[in-house]
């Protein structure tokens, strides 16, 4: 059994991952290569801290990174404008969330929001959409997940009831 | 509305994550951040391509790495030895997986193995396993998701109906 990634292609989970500010090249380099696996599309919201053309982002989305469906937009108003999201299509991901990740919605079309790795997303855009904030729970341990790792959680839990979409089959051998 | 780490730590949802011979120093840095995000154990099974006192894990981990509950193990029959795992407490994650990793059991005590970045899990230990293999689905555009990232997906979802414990609440203002 292989599934191709046309099938998530095709419309019908389609989700996207907004980075707004990102500072490390690593992170969105990384983020890139897990929107690859799973069909969906990147925007980054800019101003960014480093340049999506350096090499530690090649080198951090090995060589898949000039297949991400990469998106960079002046301001997040110019991302709304550009994308027009509906207010059910917009999730907005922070510890200081309102709702555990668990219980997100998933709708057909999905933009999952995160804010910078040190400053964390703009307050106003935070009070914006208030109600539908939601966190990925961590313990007093930390101060905060990596923005791939946590990325790489909420961006699968958005698509646990998609069409199956895995390519790699237990027989192929390759892993 | 806050808990703190003590929740997991008193054994709702014992978690550990079994990176064996990892590679890449920063995976398995960040592996111990998302670690200690959970109150879970790390188990780094030998023989490894680096240091774990070296910079750049510390550099990955923060400030925190210090704070990981970690268990180094000289091969996978001392782990095994070690720790004594039931059949059912095993979950060996890999693309070559027979089952999607949504569907995995969620005992108490659960052990999440992943192979190195690179070679995957050696045959036999996977073999051994063949059972409880788990996949993470992909599609055709990679080859596989980072390892650190392919972590924080399995051992989430492994939590899902854990104990809350989320330590930043909405009012702490901390973002």
């Amino acid at each position: 059994m292989s599934y191709g990634s046309d099938d998530i292609d095709a419309g019908v989970c389609e989700r996207h991952v907004v980075l707004v500010r990102p500072e490390i090249h690593w992170n969105t380099g990384n983020i890139g290569r897990t929107c690859l696996a799973t069909g969906s599309f990147l925007h980054v919201v800019k101003p960014m801290s480093f340049s999506l053309d350096s090499r530690e982002v090649k080198r951090a989305g090995l060589d898949y990174w000039k297949n991400v469906k990469l998106h960079l937009w002046e301001d997040f108003d110019c991302f709304i404008n550009g994308m027009e999201p509906d207010d059910g299509e917009i999730m907005v991901l922070s510890k200081r969330g309102a709702t555990p990740f668990w219980l997100m919605p998933r709708p057909a079309r999905l933009f999952l929001i995160f804010g910078s790795e040190t400053r964390g997303l703009p307050e106003d855009i935070f009070q914006q959409y208030a109600k539908a904030t939601f966190y990925i729970p961590i313990t007093a341990g930390i101060r905060s997940l990596n923005l791939s790792t946590a990325a790489g959680i909420a961006l699968y839990e958005s698509l646990r009831f998609s069409k199956p979409f895995h390519a790699w089959s237990a027989s192929a051998g390759d892993r």
